[in-house]
């Protein structure tokens, strides 16, 4: 089973587990405003590890933010699927097109 | 196979391309800096997203920092498989215990 | 006059400007959403530019920061003068303290 | 005196201080990399209070984020006035003039 699946799968037993031993349970506690604001934290420490020259320290910092992003999804009710699904239906679309369309769209 | 995967493959083969046509290539040319801000902004937009009161826009700001996220792995030479054995080593430590690691180690 | 205050009455003044000449009245048009949204782009842009090794390239993205905070700030009928508030009234709190105090808040 | 000079003096008369009493002399000894990071969280925090529905939360995020502005400006031998003379040298310019500059600059 693919690493990331198990990590959903984990974190959503967990959602409802106690705040006192579970960081899922406790962060889910929390709050949406709560969840975000730690995604937003780990983005800066994967951004300050992409410019420190010392690559490996990227590993850890792209496991922690996937961890809150699936953490976010969970929140949400969405799944790492939906983040496949959307992935694939842009398949074929080109990067510049599909950034063109982000930007038409007020995006970009 | 994987969407994930076939994003990634789809990233490494584009690195090498040209510019004019590809975004993976242009955004690799613009260096490093280049790639770890747009991986930013992508998460500033997943933050906004997860606060905006509608969850469904989460979906395709979510693909695109992984896209990003990818990007940035593959500038660096490293892979989502990278990122997999990292989750896959945390596995049965606790959220609590990994966060206090992560605190000893002054990064929480 | 503080070239920071200067700037915060062209903003107000700008706000209600035609979208097509003016930044301010387009970003303001955009609405609450697109004005956080830049903000923590140019959050994103200074943390690249305290990492690249070029401090002088700090400069700009901070007067862009700022610049966009003043925009928040002005949509949200609340002005830098608030904040200069905020801050005397922290005067002689220690940051320890500080940071003990937004900690016991769950901010920090 | 201006608040925001005030702070300033005190953030630099701090950063020689001992790190064991003082906020700015811990951070300062934990290096540029950590600065950055704390200003990037703050600018975090100032994204979702600008989105919460909650206006007056803005102003002590906003607070925090100019904080670790000059705790970053002082790191680097700059200072707000550095600052202000770029937003003074920008007057005259209209944003969107300013921002179509940056955008060929590659910045926007």
């Amino acid at each position: 089973m693919d690493p990331l699946d198990r990590l959903e799968a984990t974190i959503r037993a967990r959602r409802g587990a106690d705040p006192a031993t579970s960081y899922v349970a406790s962060l889910t506690a929390a709050g949406r405003a709560k969840i975000a604001q730690k995604l937003g934290e780990e983005a800066v420490e994967t951004v300050i590890a992409a410019c420190s020259g010392d690559d490996a320290s990227i590993v850890p910092e792209a496991a922690d933010l996937i961890f809150h992003l699936i953490v976010l999804l969970a929140d949400a009710g969405l799944s790492l699927d939906d983040v496949r699904a959307e992935l694939a239906r842009r398949e074929g679309v080109s990067g510049h097109d599909e950034k063109a369309a982000r930007t038409i769209e007020g995006k970009a």
